[in-house]
């Protein structure tokens, strides 16, 4: 097990009903930047709710930064750094889903820095102070609600990058499972597999004696593969919402990756398609992890492969390791599927044009990877997802 | 799953060589009370080390609180407050395992409380300011190191009671697995049980639809179980000590309880044995625990035993469940008794003199259990544990 400092301050009010701590906001700052994305939470009646309590706790100014992208774009991170300066405001509040929580985090940050926020992708040490952040959680998906990272994009560079800092990680997360009840099943299962790819890129190390982080992961893979299912059948059943929402703050609030670290494969190869095409990051996720399984299968990575299958899926693990490590794969591709994400590039629209330019992109955030992958590597892993 | 308010701010160092961390202390204050036990942390070198830290950092004034019992009592924490009160301190530094951290808690809850602290026991909500506590981990057993309770000892009342309060959370803890390498293996084995308790008093409950915390207790019952023999065998095997010492911690934060809480059952009852006989803690739980599941099992119960050996111990549940339970319980006595703890009252000296007296003194302490227990229920598993 490695070294690690764990430190996860948030506080998190989990549960049906809990939108009414809502009113604590006012004992970080009375001056609010209320930021949502496309408008969903106004038909669900969510914004108004936010509205009411937010009055009645004695809030004394807000302002609002809306229709924030799903890949949130540099832009609005100015533009909301822009607003709260004008404003004066003293606390960002995101209601939303990672991305609205993402760009919050990037505002807060950038609040206090007087050069354009897109420098803290390439240095995030430039962010020495950051305003309060608070959350609404309407998506379980990313973790951000309670962790310290943010991923941003800019589209005139078609670059998608994350930066972190312990100073973004939000003061109070709300975490109310009924409010994704009215969640797509695509969004829903987008969610499962975004929750599930941050519990791979740390699962597969080669950290050695990290028995116990080994053993929570899989407890909240087998929570995702469990309830998944379940909220896109009966997007109202409580108890596979919750579940699915705690699984997802969890999977990247640092328990994981506390004591075994390991460098991220397919979220960096995602990026660049997302940045490229602005497709759904979890549906390149789902398109690329077992591909990239299946590249990167050989005789060193097949017992971790087919242990994922037995602890997660209940193969049973045979003779012939390999085998039971395409199985595994298999099943997985098949889960994905089943939750109706895409298996190909092709039907995302990405076809083979831009292949070897953003394998190019890509290959410049990978380091210290489950397997080393170099340009040719995620080349052949692309391709083979077409 | 229960709506729940997770806060865990402790932030923890974990890991060879941290105790570094230690001249940290500094940035809450200068003037230190140092509080440690029996003198082993002397014979180990470790005390001259903390010294070493603490001067280089700059600590202006350290006053000792020496020789605190493994069931500490109220005795000690008063002599505590009044050497704080005394000398001005401003943290308390515990060195040590739970008992220690326990007293250090109390003393900083009660160094601003008027009254006597004893207090706490009846009424926690007493404790309204806590001076700032910061602990360096010797034994993984009782979790306090990373949560809000302490367990005192009034020898006069022959009682032993649990308190808590956000405000009594360490600001920081240094977790180093290797100085838990010189542990006897008593106290090893202990520290398993104790582990294991915290985890099963939560793990059987009846919250409907709280799945992902059922994972995650049993992804942490499963590392005692595996790593408590490797500790014992061969006491410097790191990735065993560090494993123990992450599950205890997460066994008993707040992890576990959030979403799934329960009524403890064998805590309350083992509480009464400690106090009458001064006994370890972890002893008497490994003698009760088994009796209890024995005394509770029934048609109803038996379901959740037979799953926790099949998950825990890898049984396989046959046709008559309430025999897989019997199979179950008779594995976790098993375990325990290979660990080298005992199985009887008799062999830590305790008779049938007082069981009706303890039976009716614990019955109290027990509210909202798993299965509701009588006085007379108490009686015969105590019985039963002769």
């Amino acid at each position: 097990m490695e070294n690690f400092v764990y430190h996860i301050p948030t506080r998190i009010y989990f549960g049906q009903g809990q939108l009414s701590r809502l009113r604590n906001i006012t004992e970080i700052n009375k001056k609010v930047l209320l930021v949502y994305g496309g408008g969903s939470i106004k038909r669900t009646g969510l914004y108004d709710n936010v509205y009411t309590i937010l009055r009645e706790s004695g809030v004394e100014k807000v302002k609002e930064l809306a229709g924030v992208q799903p890949n949130p774009r540099i832009e609005s991170v100015r533009e909301g750094i822009r607003i709260c300066r004008e404003h004066n405001l003293g606390v960002v509040l995101a209601v939303g889903g990672g991305s609205v929580i993402d760009c919050s985090k990037a505002i807060a940050a950038g609040y206090y820095y007087d050069g354009d926020p897109w420098d803290f992708t390439s240095d995030p040490s430039k962010i020495y102070k950051a305003l309060p952040v608070a959350t609404v959680l309407t998506l379980a998906a990313t973790g951000s609600e309670m962790n310290t990272g943010a991923v941003i994009t800019n589209p005139e560079l078609n670059a998608k990058l994350g930066f972190g800092s312990p100073l973004m990680r939000p003061i109070f997360s709300i975490l109310d499972p009924s409010l994704t009840f009215t969640l797509p099943a695509r969004q829903t299962a987008a969610g499962v597999a975004d929750t599930m790819s941050h519990i791979m890129e740390n699962y597969f190390n080669h950290v050695k004696g990290a028995y116990l982080q080994k053993e929570l992961a899989e407890a909240l893979l087998r929570t995702a593969v469990k309830y998944g299912p379940v909220a896109i059948k009966n997007p109202m059943d409580y108890e596979a919402r919750a579940n699915l929402m705690w699984c997802a703050s969890l999977a990247l609030n640092g328990l994981l990756a506390s004591g075994a670290r390991s460098g991220w494969s397919n979220h960096p190869m995602e990026h660049v398609l997302s940045a490229h095409y602005d497709i759904t990051h979890a549906d390149g996720l789902a398109i690329l992890t077992p591909n990239w399984m299946a590249h990167v299968l050989d005789e060193s990575t097949a017992p971790d492969f087919a242990e994922f299958g037995r602890k997660v899926f209940g193969i049973r693990i045979g003779d012939n390791v390999i085998e039971s490590a395409k199985e595994a794969i298999r099943l997985l591709r098949f889960f994905f599927n089943s939750l109706g994400l895409p298996a190909t590039l092709h039907e995302v629209g990405i076809g083979e044009e831009k292949l070897q330019e953003m394998a190019s992109q890509a290959v410049s955030s990978l380091s210290n990877c489950y397997v080393p992958l170099t340009e040719a590597d995620v080349y052949e892993i692309y391709r083979r997802s077409l």
